[in-house]
């Protein structure tokens, strides 16, 4: 499915096999984050223990698909839960170990899989269930950076944690719809505090949002009198073709947005076709448990300020 | 369980109703985890707002113990998955984030609960099944601590991350043998680089071994020159009375290591007691799925060194 997308030229790695030669969903996600996390040290020029941590995590209960990607790594490891909005908690957390001066060097990464995700949250895919209209399509991907103080840039300038926002929704079918109201939060707070507007930013792209969940945040902004209608986008909308790919509502999961960033925008940063980018992940804070019991879905949308600052240096 | 254990009376709150007043296990987790954060709130004299970040995970799928505590905080929140190693890694993030400028005050904070955890991990509790001689009680409880630039103490003085080490144990039933090797070199990574002996501590104490695993970190450490004996202990043995209470192998689960060191150990810091505390917790990271599919159990610890400086300063 990625690579019959849009952006299948954007990514370093590809592969026709779902199960990237493993006997499991599971054990697939963690060897493609491998296989991720292996191409990340490579292109770098470093070996795995030039890094000080790890800052990862995944859509899997117990995170496990992270943790067995990197369990010969022998790197220090922060496991983190942030459900889609990964990529940006491990971005912040990274950002701050190395600004702090606790890390020289840290990786930031995540993955999702399709088929474990299904089988996870939804249904068995040899059930051949039927995805409702406003459901997104989890991503096979993952995506890792490496987080240091070299001056070639770009940089993470700013992280805005997010708050949990409870706006009741409960269909776990509509994630976009749940999420949507905390990227707006998110955005607002990273605005207010940074004194920013909108058109700071070359480009405010979330992840992910989808197709409903997009149109629902710019309907939000507009009633908030923030004026996201020129330069904001979403990474689930951007790694399908909705026209060409059965995707429904879009792409979603941890990966999605991560290899978004990875493959393609940050890319677009280095050549400055992008020179000021925010980054609000969202997630979907449920588990099919909870939604069992009808509580709601909880949204969440972590924001990073990166930006090129080569012309200013 | 824990209201007649030998620390009963360290704790803030004690519930006679494992429900907590809520309808189902997984959201009873949540009440007592908000309780708690509640109750800490109310100990500091602050209104959570006054909080930058909370630090916090559990051992739910999707970690939804800790979401759905903390919905209604309204607090930026970093999710995290270290199983019961989460309170010192928790402890580690808040702490990097104050130290570096980037938070006043962050609480970190997580909980188990032993019928959410039973469902979820082993089996129903109204199966009656029976547990292994080698098999740990996840403890019902929660604890949660602020982290600010107060001049009072105790101080978390270092952290250091933990590598996952796999060892090959398969057996969910035996926690403690997958986690002694991973808190050992930890253990032995952090002496090596504060250049301390284990006697520098008056305490080092893991956090959840049991009581097997326990006795396997000593051997081990005995086997690598690295003496132990003297002043080593752990939490899953602190919580329980092991002659008394039916809980096999000792404590486990996020809540035991947890509330042991925010009710037994570091009141007894304030006190005086313990002047030098090294605060190892440990986490077993599988998932039942990845268990069923024959994978090892990959040990971690992260470590925590909290002293009181108050005589030197």
């Amino acid at each position: 499915m990625e690579s019959e997308g849009p952006l299948a030229g954007s990514f370093d790695y590809l592969s026709e096999d779902s199960y990237f030669g493993a006997k499991s969903w599971e054990s697939a996600e963690s060897t493609m984050l491998k296989k991720c996390f292996d191409l990340l040290t490579t292109k770098a020029g470093i070996t795995a223990d030039t890094l000080d941590y790890i800052f990862t995590g995944d859509l899997l209960n117990q995170c496990v698909g992270s943790e067995y990607a990197v369990k010969e790594s022998n790197v220090p490891l922060f496991g983190l839960y942030g459900a889609c909005s990964t990529m940006a908690e491990s971005l912040a957390l990274a950002s701050m170990a190395v600004d702090g001066g606790y890390a020289n060097m840290a990786c930031a990464m995540t993955s999702s899989h399709f088929c474990s995700a299904e089988r996870q949250f939804r249904l068995p895919l040899t059930y051949g269930g039927q995805r409702t209209p406003t459901a997104q399509w989890t991503a096979t991907a993952a995506g890792a950076l490496i987080i240091n103080n070299d001056d070639t840039g770009p940089y993470v300038t700013h992280m805005t944690a997010g708050k949990i926002v409870d706006t009741g929704v409960c269909d776990a079918g509509n994630m976009g719809s749940a999420m949507a109201p905390a990227a707006l939060e998110t955005i607002c707070q990273h605005l207010a505090d940074t004194g920013r507007e909108p058109s700071y930013y070359d480009l405010i792209v979330t992840g992910d949002l989808g197709f409903i969940g997009h149109q629902i945040l710019i309907e939000l902004s507009e009633q908030a009198n923030i004026d996201l209608s020129a330069n904001c986008t979403d990474c689930g909308m951007l790694i399908y073709d909705k026209e060409k790919q059965d995707v429904h509502a879009g792409g979603s999961g941890c990966g999605c947005s991560a290899s978004v960033l990875a493959g393609y925008l940050l890319p677009k940063m280095r050549n400055i076709e992008i020179k000021k980018l925010l980054f609000a992940a969202t997630g979907a804070l449920m588990s099919p448990t909870t939604s069992l019991q009808g509580e709601s879905i909880l949204g969440i949308c972590h924001a990073i300020s990166i930006e090129d600052r080569r012309n200013e240096i």
